[in-house]
């Protein structure tokens, strides 16, 4: 059986490949992902909104009514009519924010490559078992704004933020989860034990190696969803973040982000 | 010089169609004007970006500079990922804003189609000649709100939709008069001189056929401008507007229109 299946396994996926110095890359660690293993073109560059929904679902089978909004919000970070490059997506306040899990504040540094010191307040969330979930996000998402907000004064945190904070817990639970629960433990247990891949490995090494190494953990024996990821799936996931971040606005609204130059 | 240039002039203008009963069409009538003219789809459906920068450029000499925010934004008007319907764009707070000058504001009633009663404000702007220019535009700008203002209890008045206005306003002035000062006496005078076509009628003619017919008045003497419309070339004039208007905010900022059914 694993003999079979391991040709069948590694048929499916991109080939997995470094960016070179001329690729660009963006602070969300989904569109890196895609592009280093080649659903997105590896340079970054030009990346049209169709290309970006048909990646994601090919490579993680995410649904397009998830992301679309975020995607064509993108456009705005450049002056391409109908395309965007990965690495304007820094452009703050578009659609990368403050208090994010896996970049620096815009107002404190670097907002654009993963930041490892950031990073372990999620790479150590739910301590004791070996998976993240719902519950563990949202204490995440409120223990990184509470950093935040104690070390940069100029942070945004508007329901804009919140919403887009929540989203991404909601989709690296379910990309690297269980699509329905956001657990990892009983869903891809259940899933690894019926392709007799059950290595003990589950969902917080899988998010691990998502975000610091920006690849799928295929070899590590993670899968595609086999249902796509939706709005409607990550609905009551994202209902108990809500649920459990304690989580106050610290303005109610903010300027509108409308290009590298242009803010009103 | 009459008889053979006119042949020359109708030659280049796409021809004037009514909408039919299934055609559909915006607030904006810069673009319900190119619809009508057939530069876009005269269905209104199913626009891209692409489409509506060259369809303002071949109809209006307007450079893609000026608009593609506005254009970029109105993808979020509705589900497909890179066109548009031109009805769609009556999603309030989007684009569409209140304190217009020819549509209802969105909680008082119609904020789709024509209102001759909202329009009589610039109809009847700066008394006593035949033109309009960024001072009248300030006016009519200041009057218009001040409308709402008593009026809708719920108005939306942030610096985005001062910005629109104003963007607005200096784009009637500088695609119906003279881009360089939106004036229309000067420069049209001085255009229609030179082609032998003066009839005596200027720019807030054309500015009211634009409004009210959603045509070019090409048979009335309007021509497309002879040099590209950009923000560059509408900065002065959106700089008097702005000095002109007396304006302040009813809000600092504004919820973010996302889709037909999102907003955070």
């Amino acid at each position: 059986m694993t003999l079979l299946a391991f040709p069948l396994i590694f048929c499916c996926y991109s080939t997995l490949e470094s960016p070179t110095a001329t690729d660009v890359r963006s602070p969300c660690p989904g569109l890196n992902t895609l592009a280093n293993h080649g659903y997105l073109p590896r340079s970054g560059k030009n990346l049209s909104i169709p290309m970006m929904l048909q990646a994601a679902l090919d490579g993680f089978n995410v649904g397009s009514d998830s992301i679309i909004q975020a995607a064509k919000f993108g456009l705005l970070s450049g002056d391409a009519p109908t395309t965007l490059d990965l690495d304007a997506l820094r452009l703050h306040n578009l659609i990368e924010h403050d208090a994010s899990i896996s970049r620096q504040d815009f107002a404190l540094g670097d907002n654009l490559h993963f930041n490892e010191t950031i990073f372990s307040t999620l790479a150590n969330a739910n301590p004791g078992v070996d998976y993240y979930n719902a519950t563990s996000a949202a204490q995440v998402q409120h223990d990184r704004l509470a950093i935040s907000l104690a070390t940069n004064p100029n942070i945004t945190n508007t329901p804009k933020e919140f919403l887009l904070r929540t989203r991404e817990s909601a989709l690296y639970l379910s990309i690297m989860g269980n699509p329905v629960t956001g657990g990892g433990a009983e869903g891809v247990r259940h899933y690894l034990a019926s392709i007799s891949m059950l290595t003990g490995d589950f969902n917080n090494r899988f998010v691990q190696i998502f975000f610091r190494e920006e690849r799928m953990p295929i070899e590590e024996g993670w899968r595609r969803s086999n249902i796509t990821i939706t709005a409607e799936t990550m609905n009551d996931m994202e209902g108990i973040i809500i649920d459990n971040s304690d989580w106050t606005p610290t303005q109610l609204c903010e300027d509108l982000v409308l290009g590298p130059t242009l803010t009103i």
